[in-house]
């Protein structure tokens, strides 16, 4: 910094301003930054986020077991979103995949490093460490998704999971099926009791308990595994509503195994309009919901946060319009 | 660290190396760590990167338009592979994605700010400016696939794609096809030019230019588009290579549309073996590409480095198994 002062003649302090985001004169700037290429300067960043305290990144934190970081388009857009947000106001996105109980820890301590300015986390488990790693850090942080102990003053962004099984199953009601079964899944978390609780509270007095798969992911091969045990179970099953687009495309492959048409024998509704729902044959009927919206709200909720904003709304909800198509 | 030793009464010294990962007696640590936790001891990496010089954290750069990282498994397979490799050694990895010119230039300062040491690179381009900054950091590296104008001292791991679309493309002639079109994807990086000219190879006087359709992308839609546009230039085409798995199942859905037969009327062969092969009815025959062993693979060849120890081996191709199925 010592040299670049030198050579333009300017005040350290000028320099600094520069390279901390302070205000400069449009000439000084210009001047400063012309020394720094001549001088072959590069700002090192450790040294930087230890004085500024600041990194200019966001970590994004998947916690996904392998086949569903593959499996579901979700994630793939949420993170797409999130990091053109991030991209926008000069923030460095970087997405730390938690696969293991090992990778939790390592992911914990990378958090409390000083490594990034603040957190975007996706499907945290009940119990999951690391919401008391963000609580403990006061890591400006946003959740997508509702872990149910998550603690009051961390903001999420999500949508209404059990209105949208609420919906999507008043559908299936509408177009007169009676024996409908629903493969659920994921229900160590929000988005999959949510949504075996909208399931149960639009069925009413047709809900019955004999007629729930539960599965462990929300992929495909869950589908197919699901839909035989619904079979199986009752093989005059005629609606089922699928907890994703991906866990459907499973189950419309187990329907044709076992020769029945969708939608003629069986109504079939997913969950999510990924690219799942429009590439089976028949399309599918499903809950629209907006992954990448969900990524780019979370990611400004941190970057408010960031700027020293108080953020008001922790808890902020996006539209999930029902999308119909053929399978029901 | 002053604090932990007065509490311990021992040497700053012996602190620094249960911090640093010097030696240390099993009593000593124990006593250390546990005098660390009773005075609420959080290590600040960012500090520690500055005066170490490490940061314990390797960067995934992936490359990737927004369409293809969705639509392609590879690069989860790849991601997950290089991330448990990584966290064996207790390494963090961070993944970057590059969807932009503007992330670009973000990835490469973020490169250069000490905050990785070291970085694992998928699917770069031709004169990808990420190939520039890596070498003059002289950043501990591996690239996955090898664009033609990375520097000869820059270690990568892939697979030869020449050969392996020789092999399949060998296939389909073995089983009576006479008119063979190729849908090719990313020519502009090494994977899509080498299977490519594999193809040219293998067919020799068979070749014919007119049945060669040019997509963008490895993606579903991009094999949609691709066939139909083969389709109509030759309604006689009795045979396929399609550069990827999902550009297969996406020719599959445009040969069904046009009332064609697989394997009966065409053969369709893909490339990657990933769970796109599986799902597709018929299943797809299809080179196997071994995407996790190859981010796993890449990482080792970073965490060597690290080590200190020299990479003798600069360039190494994993083996790609034709895998047969039921598409051809």
């Amino acid at each position: 910094m010592h040299d670049i002062a030198a050579a333009v003649g300017m005040s350290r302090g000028t320099v600094s301003r520069v390279l901390n985001g302070g205000y400069v004169s449009a000439e000084a700037r210009a001047a400063i930054e012309a020394a720094m290429t001549d001088l072959g300067y590069v700002p090192n960043n450790a040294a930087r986020a230890l004085k500024m305290r600041r990194s200019q990144a966001v970590a994004f934190v998947a916690h996904e077991p392998h086949s569903l970081f593959l499996d579901d388009p979700n994630i793939g857009s949420i993170m797409l979103g999130a990091n053109a947000a991030l991209s926008l106001a000069d923030h460095q996105m970087v997405s730390l995949v938690v696969e293991s109980a090992r990778d939790n820890e390592r992911v914990a301590r990378y958090l409390s490093g000083g490594f990034v300015d603040g957190a975007i986390v996706v499907s945290a488990r009940t119990n999951d460490p690391i919401i008391k790693v963000i609580s403990d850090l006061a890591l400006p942080a946003a959740f997508i998704g509702h872990p149910p102990d998550l603690a009051q003053h961390i903001p999420f962004v999500g949508i209404d999971n059990v209105g949208s099984a609420v919906a999507i199953t008043e559908h299936l009601v509408s177009t007169g099926r009676r024996r409908i079964g629903m493969i659920a899944a994921a229900l160590d978390r929000d988005s999959g009791i949510d949504r075996l609780n909208g399931f149960r509270d639009a069925l009413g007095p047709l809900f019955d308990e004999e007629l729930i798969a539960d599965v462990p992911h929300y992929d495909y091969g869950s589908g197919v595994k699901g839909m035989r045990d619904l079979l199986e179970r009752e093989p005059g099953i005629d609606g089922v509503f699928a907890a994703s687009d991906a866990i459907a495309a499973g189950a419309l492959e187990a329907l044709r195994e076992a020769g029945r048409s969708v939608p003629g024998d069986v109504g079939l509704v997913g969950f999510d309009d990924s690219t799942w729902a429009v590439r089976c044959q028949p399309q599918l009927t499903t809950v629209h919901q907006p992954a990448k919206e969900l990524g780019s709200c979370a990611a400004q909720v941190v970057l408010r946060q960031l700027s020293g904003e108080t953020v008001e709304t922790t808890r902020q909800l996006l539209p999930t319009p029902l999308v119909l198509r053929d399978s029901a």
